[in-house]
């Protein structure tokens, strides 16, 4: 039987509420002379009082050894296994601009590069530009008109802009234009099926304008093309849990999951404590509330231990804020881990606590991967988080007599 | 999504090396007075320190409570789905002694067995002859030709043969003859489906004719046939995995498993010693490397709790040979269990280390069932074992933006 449609079968609505707090990238490593990781480091008093009153455990973002990037972390944590909802770059960057995506449309993550005289790709961010510089340019853009699709372009931030084909029937098996090298040429568009020549079609020509087009602007006299996509259809977590959903995310990707699946996003401030001001304003209108926190993965992949080490204490100065609200469930874990001895994402599963008055104690004296590792909740797959959130919040009913 | 396909999708090729370590029927119990088990009763320094360095774990061979043969236990190992990949006996005995299978074969593990005068076994391996004298027995059935197919007979070892059936058609769904005991007639065998009536057909003629045949070879003078089976369509460890694979193995079987997944067979001695030689003078030419050590079984099968002892440590005495290699990845497991006080395979999960500079640790100070209950890895499915060995050699990339 279908996880969701057990789950549409037992759910209760009892008015509990659920806070998601997702350090990002929140798993790490050690890298000496610390003998622990970067969560094992740190001064977490507050984490530490959650995991010793609550039960811990290690999440598998995808299966053993797979390292997930943020879209499959998320719809993991989320409840929607990650391997059967594949959501493609475009359309992330899309939501997270607040596009309003069309099912007719087929999004593009596009990127300002430099264009050398011979036509390679001297840089691949076109010198960053200031997000100001990548409004004009994306203006000059707007100009540009191609057979068979309307054409819309966003800006993002800096050299990052979103490219929007509409027109019935395309498809998005199209592969990315970006060689992901300096010194190479542009690759062309082309599809892997019928709709989706059609878009490479039209991709094509935009791409040839936009040479004319950029020609003077360099050091963004070209632009790239990656993550082909078009909008999925995946059921919000009203219609799977019955739970009204919000989203306090800062990042434009993460903004763009939670709408995907359905939440409102609530704007805030980029500290901690904006964000929790908000979740406090909010409190009384929703069931489900995600807190996204950034900063765990941009030290990892920084490579900065001690960095990571501060990120994550200051996240543990905003639980009392948190808690303070009452959250019949909190539970505090990452998309996956981002240890920063490894300057990237990794396969490590992810330390993760439940605070309900439902848990069962586990002898967890602090919240940490060594603490998880013995937990009662022990190895699971990120995508049972959802089930053990509604169990935890009195939200399941039995299944069967 | 398919997790070979997953693989394909995210793997790369960097140069490292993997080497898998197979301690067969490794796992263990107790037998009063020793309060560990035979792992935990040998003194390990070397495994104990691989495990202190790296992470350890549980293995679940098939699913919980299910006990597998060799042919299930090595394609979990070797991250094939063993409820998925079903392989018959005589494949495996066939690839062991390198028959050149086709397509067209149905394969059988034969035994020579004694018959008395009523017909019934009264020696189910037919006082085990030399393989000599198997050579001599096996030349005389070669004389034997039936309508309908060709017939190979292949001596193996003491009272075991294997004895192929080509023709277009056949089918393997047929049973054993062997009524796997003393003092019973040997069973007719009967297709279960219209190939598998034809290949019953010949193989009933067969019988009929080896009667003859082998009428004055007492106490070789009868034979029983079981593990009916036609070659699998299984991808390669190349395939699946990019990895140029070998395998160190003596016993039949596991050369035969080997050889399934694609695995090049290095032939080495039967020592540890010139095993990790063999290893050594192949190193640079293949990026994975299968050893398997028999001998962990075979004492367990027999019921030997210090002989199990005693093979547990010289296993561990060659570590440092393998250790010298510089391996980026080294896992020691075993296929399964076989408790010396069951004297057969058995059920239990599989003590489980992974050596790599990627490893997360996780407090285990030694080797042992006890320390494998609590490490990083949990306990987890055999099947995914490859994808941590992939992951912990840096060959898996992001899976998803």
């Amino acid at each position: 039987m279908n996880t969701h449609d057990l789950i549409r079968e037992l759910r209760d609505s009892n008015g509990t509420k659920i806070v998601l707090l997702v350090a990002d990238g929140l798993g790490g490593l050690p890298v000496p002379p610390n003998p622990g990781t970067e969560l094992e480091t740190a001064s977490t008093p507050n984490l530490d009082a959650c995991a010793s009153e609550g039960t811990c455990g290690l999440s598998t973002p995808v299966l053993p050894g797979i390292t997930p990037g943020s879209g499959p972390g998320h719809l993991g944590l989320f409840g929607y296994d990650p391997l059967e909802y594949r959501i493609g770059r475009g359309i992330l960057e899309a939501l997270g601009i607040n596009f309003p995506v069309t099912s007719k449309d087929v999004c593009i993550r596009g990127n300002f590069c430099t264009l050398g005289a011979d036509g390679t790709i001297t840089d691949r961010r076109a010198g960053r530009p200031t997000t100001e510089r990548c409004k004009e340019i994306v203006a000059k853009l707007r100009t540009i008109k191609v057979p068979g699709a309307e054409v819309f372009v966003e800006p993002v931030k800096e050299h990052r802009f979103v490219l929007v084909f509409r027109a019935d029937g395309l498809g998005d098996r199209v592969n990315d234009t970006d060689p992901q090298a300096t010194g190479a040429l542009r690759l062309m568009a082309v599809g892997e099926d019928e709709p989706s020549w059609k878009t490479a079609a039209v991709v094509n020509e935009f791409v040839a304008k936009s040479n004319d087009v950029l020609k003077g602007e360099a050091p963004a006299n070209g632009l790239t093309l990656r993550g082909f996509a078009k909008m999925p259809t995946i059921a919000t977590m009203q219609d799977v849990y019955g739970l009204k959903s919000a989203a306090v995310a800062v990042y434009p990707m993460y903004k763009g999951l939670a709408r995907l699946v359905g939440m409102d996003i609530l704007d805030a401030g980029d500290t901690l404590q904006t964000k929790v001001a908000r979740l406090k304003a909010a409190w009384n209108d929703y069931d489900f509330f995600f807190l996204h926190y950034k900063y765990t993965d941009s030290t990892g992949e920084d490579g900065n231990f001690a960095a990571k080490v501060k990120k994550i204490e200051e996240l543990d100065a905003a639980i009392p804020g948190i808690r303070a609200l009452k959250p019949d469930v909190l539970i505090v874990t990452g998309d996956h881990s981002t240890p920063s001895k490894m300057k990237a994402h990794s396969f490590h599963p992810v330390p993760t606590l439940i605070v309900s008055d439902l848990c069962r104690p586990d002898g967890a004296d602090g919240f940490s991967e060594r603490a998880c590792r013995t937990g009662g909740l022990g190895q699971f797959a990120a995508k049972h988080l959802m089930l053990l959130a509604m169990a935890h919040a009195g939200r399941l009913g039995k299944y069967g007599a």
